[in-house]
């Protein structure tokens, strides 16, 4: 994810990849939650408000680690925002608008990267679970107890169709319109975030 | 795929990959359907008699070429023979049965491999629609026309399940039960199979 770089240059672009590199590796390891912004600058050796200065949040400090295209603190609300029987439709035509847009390019290489490379895959399921999931299931008003299954079963649908729109590109899934799609998995991203869970 | 080799060999091995290298060039090129076994054969420079005798059928040439370790004329009956109703459940059954096997590993490796090069996505989408897709659709009396939606929204799912078990790990999917599993994804699998498309 780091820019190739042909010589060494002082000053800020490597203080930002320094503190970039040290987020990556971090939220890898302890994970989202268990990493204060503290530790990444101790481990960037720059001073805690240097990191904001150049970041902002803990969130936008993640989503600039992973070279994130959206924001989910801006994303999922609008999902959320069209009533609670619409969630599941409404999930997948905000996913396809992501990628389908030019965004989409760097969300499908995060995808590729996470399948072969052990630690963009933790990133990623940290990112799922801290940035997106559990904003979303925060506020539908679910049985805690079944908040993490709902939510990585929503991860194996949308997963899924990125992985076949997209990379394995397998018609006719891969070019339908975000209506055929919306109408068919979005029913199964309803039953998973707010049906029963046996489908019963 | 081809196994590393420290020198040359002449004879069987050399033979046998040669005619493997290129049922995978033509299985990804022209797909399985277009693809006789003589233009194999032909592209191999040897004789259509030995490729049917080293490999068996062009089935058992294509499973060999992708070193896929199950046979989906064995497995696609049995996933049907419970009944209709019961066949997206135990599709995720029999899914899970291969994977969490020691044939797995090779199944994953697949899986990672279609995502990072543009031959084996193509080889297993072939691989998908042909052999796997195309057999379980076929004996349950479906419209024609909704075939390939269904098919390739199936896929969606069970590969989504395969990368967030297997490839990203994510919780608890990656540890549930496949009793769990069945019970959760059956129904989704079972809807795109032969449930009304739209959910409703």
């Amino acid at each position: 994810m780091s820019p190739r770089r042909t010589g060494r240059r002082p000053g800020n672009p490597d203080t930002r990849e320094s503190i970039l590199a040290a987020a990556r590796a971090a939220f890898a390891e302890r994970g989202f939650d268990a990493t204060p912004i503290r530790a990444v600058a101790a481990a960037a050796a720059v001073d805690p408000a240097l990191v904001h200065h150049y970041f902002g949040t803990k969130e936008d400090l993640f989503r600039a680690a992973m070279a994130i295209p959206i924001d989910p603190a801006e994303l999922v609300p609008r999902v959320l925002a069209g009533g609670r029987d619409e969630v599941g439709e409404r999930m997948v035509r905000t996913f396809l608008g992501v990628w389908d847009s030019p965004a989409g390019t760097a969300a499908v290489a995060l995808l590729r990267s996470a399948v072969s490379n052990q630690w963009t895959a933790r990133l990623l399921r940290e990112f799922l679970t801290t940035q997106i999931l559990r904003r979303v299931v925060d506020r539908l008003d679910l049985d805690p107890a079944e908040v993490p299954l709902r939510g990585a079963l929503v991860a194996t649908q949308i997963a899924g169709l990125a992985m076949m729109r997209y990379v394995i590109r397998l018609e006719p899934v891969a070019s339908a319109t975000p209506d055929t799609l919306a109408a068919t998995i979005g029913p199964t991203v309803q039953r998973y975030l707010t049906g029963p869970l046996d489908g019963g």
